[in-house]
């Protein structure tokens, strides 16, 4: 594979952790954007962001878009009681959905990228992220990977490198690299520790039992 | 035509200003949405894009964006004195590129637009747009509007009205739909009185004449 330089969306959870460490073992990472954009989860996401970059030595940058929130409508941006718990099966777990996110992300990163020089983007989507968000999904992935080609001078590419594989198989992958789980955060809800009940954090332990590997996560305990 | 729920970039220029009497017209305008992304022109823009939308009784929102501005490279966002002038013909006028703002507008736009129920965005790019810029091209609108139709639960459009039309033409329709274009602001530089030599003042001169129509500008003198 040719080396490329290369920006990585970190959110600081369980996915873009690996992706960040398989694009450092695999192309030049100049840079790893975040995006605060004053979630329930922002603060904590944030800082694992920072530590897993710092920890490969590669400049983090976070890209605060909070004042894009307010004109937003999801229970992801408004307070922790509003999240659903349960699985992503549910109707409910609509709610969470953050309007055109990946769009947002991807296009700001797109700019950005290209104003450092960077060949390439690399995005942790799946093949678990689930159809009640749009914006993840693969034909919508594909043709934002059109645009983001055709509206820029380098003709960036955005590569998907786990989009066919599960959550424990990147769980298992990031095993592998050396990754820390103990610092990477997903629950919506944004407490001290896991809430253990949100939909992610269901996801979270099944990725961890799926790979066979241990789960470091501190959980809530059960009520 | 079916009227449509509809939100409308708007950034107070010639042509966005006619885009957005255009889709009072033709469809229910809900919203008009212009970027605050700390241009040099942004102040005196932004104040023609809430004339406008004010005098056809639209609700008009000022998203900043200005936080993303200190990521992305270009001479339209350092300072007046930056900006080239002459025609858009020459390679000097790749420095006034925003890397992928079209791209980044039109997302954050998807985003707010499926946030308040709108079915579909009018956006003014036109045959005129210039090659230099990649994000203006016909062939990268195509692509994003698939990617937004993808990625958003109402599949929502974007039209782009003017997009075999020339500047000259929009200018005409303008005047049709009563466009008041002494509140319309075009120059790069951000003064008080168009430049008049930069290469979007060159332009609007040349829609006026192209029309057949006065100019109401206030051009400053040739020095």
């Amino acid at each position: 594979m040719d080396k490329m330089e290369t920006a990585v969306l970190l959110s600081g959870g369980l996915d873009s952790s690996v992706a960040l460490h398989w694009a450092h073992r695999n192309h030049r990472v100049r840079v790893a954007l975040s995006f605060d954009y004053a979630s329930n989860h922002a603060e904590r996401e944030l800082k694992c962001a920072a530590w897993q970059a710092a920890s490969l030595g590669i400049e983090h940058r976070v890209i605060d878009i909070s004042s894009i929130s307010s004109h937003l409508k999801s229970a992801l941006l408004s307070g922790a009681d509003d999240i659903p718990d349960g699985s992503y099966d549910e109707e409910l777990m609509k709610q969470t959905v953050v309007p055109f996110r990946n769009g947002i992300f991807l296009s700001i990163a797109a700019g950005v990228a290209e104003s450092c020089g960077a060949q390439q983007l690399v995005i942790a989507a799946h093949s678990g992220d689930h159809s009640i968000y749009p914006d993840c999904r693969e034909e919508f992935m594909a043709a934002m990977t059109e645009a983001i080609r055709l509206g820029t001078y380098a003709g960036l590419g955005i590569l998907r490198p786990f989009i066919h594989m599960s959550k424990g198989g990147i769980a298992a992958m990031g095993q592998d690299l050396g990754v820390d789980f103990s610092r990477t955060y997903s629950c919506y809800k944004g407490g001290a520790v896991h809430c253990g009940v949100c939909s992610t954090c269901m996801e979270r332990r099944e990725a961890f039992r799926e790979a066979g590997i241990p789960d470091p996560t501190a959980y809530a305990p059960a009520e």
